[in-house]
């Protein structure tokens, strides 16, 4: 009988003190921000709509690729969700985007390996790639790791050839951004330099430090006057497989798609606003991008960063604030294969002679939130971080710190109007196991996860809003 | 054509910066160390088996309650494992365990409401459960949300009564564990507090932040003359719906299950070591535990602190590192029900007059390491814990920091040795989602998530054994 007494104390005993929440020590200055802030948390964990809207935006709407039907859902759809929050002005922002498509058909193929025979890859056109033409292109392959080896190789390497990226992302860089940094060149460069040399095709390792079957997008760029060539990425377990091969044998591809870029197309930006009571002309944004790569649904690359800015201002609103600054909300177009949004919003609010006294972009997926990356121009950067970093007691009972580092592609322009620039940053571990593939769906996004950044954002907003960027 | 000239260096610019690694400040006394500690990740992120070794656990043994095939299928896989290892000791450490059995039927259903008429709420049995014999019991609802709420309405309001205990996990505690621990007891101890006054069953909330269809089952305990009541777990959302309908009108639930306690089986802990060159009677222990709930397949509860331990003797043994102190690998039996190797290991530990001069277990999920928690006997821990903090210009770069909490339950037994007891700290956000539950699956544990924390123990082993735990 004894057994069925468990001894319980232990199982108990081990799950106190164990939170950052225990060693906050909050200068008395700020205790009244303490509880304001402790009242965003608890309002956006019980009550934020980030997740039912990012359920509307991944499963009714789905991937939101610039200029598409979808893109256009999306832009109507935050425009009615700012419209039912009450603000002050919410406004369309228009730009023409370009409007590339994947097409209906892309293959890879391994035509002739002695040891695997024939053998389809996983691949997927790179986005912005054209197209192969409907024979497809079957040549040889030459295997680098750079885009210098590429000019080292030179034409007598290259012409004729399909040139095979396979840098891996280095798995021992703790932030995966940094790995991916490490590596996206040869994604976004590596058809212009291997077209200079007379190769007829890239293939590019997909970005991940995982080795999976899963291929991945992004964008690539061309060059003036070099020929663009197909471009289209491998998953890591078939680069792996190719490069195998490579060693023992020469492996001949057949790589097809008929990807090609439409016409240009309108869309917008789209902006919503909290008009500031006492400093109307200080703005705080926040914002994410509304346009996803087309495989997935755009759930955390960039649905989050968009319904998390959303949430900002719902908590805002539900919690009756009303800033002394004014608290926008923006919705970026094409962050993915153009930052024509961005670049238009930059553009007109320089021309408006607008200030942002400080811009938040949330588009690194929607993970436990661990802080805040700043920039800002050198006239006020290292003033700017220092008056700031004087509110980290307030915010790492939150487990959330700044580090100095570049904030977000679609407010990165704004950097000359002298406002400090933050990019949320999340957990970077699980990014790119999904980062421009089919994986970036809802069920990959976890609503606590998603709802912490949503609070943190709006935390950093209340304070910017209360004590700008200095004395 | 210049849509196809797209505009990239925002692309690139904006993944630069971000880590933590930059703000690395080594001591130089520490410079070794840091090289070490980096090989130390390089080699666990590169070449760890932990992830492989989980994957045998979950996917070839499954769940491993105590008592079962599967559990002692993973003792001998784990002992095999070690062997492979090439460690200076492997042995089995006999313990005799409880044999909970879930039996073949587990149903609860609302028999009687005017506003859903008859429906089939998701549960399970909670582990320790007595079954209700195969009429099962039939009985009007009582909801409550503490334990004093039972004793305040006693045997007049809860007499013949099924008791539901329906106090949610407090969703605004940013660390999950701390909400937890808030609501575990109505699991742990309703159905002896119930039962004390002549109620017939429980049903208990499941012990998650989220709305969902996954009940979860957990350890309770009976207490002795006290009658002992049959306890089931229910989901949130069939808590929420049985919560709504009890505001309106009485409610009839039918609950039924055969679970049962076996007879004791004899299982092991499983040990392996290296021994220490020139301090061996001084041991630094890592370890998680073997047996799992029946549900799911124990990945993150516990397989992952398993694998981890493993993988940490790995990488050391990888590296040809020669500790100075004995390095010991344990994988405890029956933490979930009984804690009966924990308990035994501490027994023999104190009469074998060991020492362990540091423990580390790793039994809160295999998600990103943000630290360790550390205690002490009060003779040590505070000159121990100032001199471990030393080591946190070496921790940070990879996110990890000290912070004063309980440790382990396997280990918390070997406090009156006076070393200094450690747990490994994850990202707490998506835990109890699939905390005891049939999602508690290979497929949710991310494999660089999982490596970082064998790495993170390997680094704090490697310090302990470097410079022990005073000067």
């Amino acid at each position: 009988m004894l057994s069925r007494y468990l001894y319980l104390p232990l199982l108990l005993l081990s799950f106190f003190g164990l939170s950052a929440q225990q060693n906050a020590e909050i200068p008395a200055v700020y205790e009244q921000d303490a509880r304001e802030i402790r009242r965003i948390y608890d309002q956006v964990l019980q009550n934020s709509s980030s997740y039912d809207w990012l359920h509307y935006l991944t499963k009714r709407i789905g991937a939101r690729l610039s200029g598409t039907p979808e893109a256009a859902a999306a832009v109507e759809y935050t425009r009615q969700m700012m419209d039912t929050l009450g603000l002050d002005d919410v406004r369309l922002e228009p730009c023409m985007v370009p409007h590339w498509q994947r097409g209906t058909y892309e293959e890879v193929r391994i035509v002739h390996s002695n040891k695997v025979g024939s053998r389809d890859l996983k691949a997927v056109a790179l986005g912005g790639s054209i197209g192969t033409g409907p024979l497809g292109i079957t040549a040889d392959v030459v295997e680098v790791h750079s885009l210098n080896e590429v000019d080292t190789l030179g034409a007598a390497g290259v012409a004729g050839k399909i040139v095979f990226y396979n840098r891996p992302m280095d798995p021992t860089r703790i932030n995966t951004f940094n790995a991916y940094g490490g590596a996206v060149d040869q994604r976004a460069l590596g058809a212009a330099r291997a077209g200079k040399y007379g190769a007829v095709g890239v293939l590019v390792r997909s970005m991940t430090t995982e080795l999976d079957d899963i291929p991945h997008t992004g964008s690539m760029t061309y060059l003036p006057d070099i020929n663009p060539i197909p471009a289209m990425g491998i998953s890591t377990n078939d680069a792996a497989l190719l490069s195998r091969l490579l060693q023992e044998e020469e492996v001949r591809i057949f790589m097809r798609n008929n990807s090609s870029m439409a016409t240009e197309k309108p869309s917008y930006n789209v902006i919503g606003e909290i008009r500031g009571s006492t400093h109307p002309d200080e703005i705080i944004l926040v914002g994410g991008h509304l346009d996803s790569w087309d495989l997935g649904e755009g759930a955390h690359d960039d649905g989050a960063g968009c319904v998390q800015s959303l949430g900002v201002i719902e908590a805002l609103k539900q919690l009756g604030y009303k800033p002394k600054r004014t608290i926008r909300c923006v919705m970026f177009m094409n962050e993915e294969n153009g930052l024509r949004g961005g670049r238009t919003y930059w553009e007109n609010s320089f021309k408006a002679g607008e200030y942002h006294l400080g811009a938040i972009e949330s588009d690194r997926g929607g993970f436990t939130p661990r802080g805040f990356s700043a920039e800002g121009h050198p006239d006020i950067f290292a003033e700017g971080y220092k008056y700031i970093s004087q509110w980290l007691p307030l915010l790492e009972p939150y487990g959330i710190t700044f580090e100095i580092g570049g904030s977000g592609a679609d407010i990165g322009g704004l950097k000359d109007q002298k406002g400090m620039l933050f990019g949320l940053v999340p957990d970077s571990q699980r990014y790119f196991d999904i980062h421009h593939t089919a994986a970036d769906v809802l069920e990959n996004v976890n609503k606590r996860e998603l709802e912490l950044g949503t609070a943190a954002m709006a935390a950093l907003v209340y304070l910017l809003d209360q004590y700008g960027i200095k004395e």
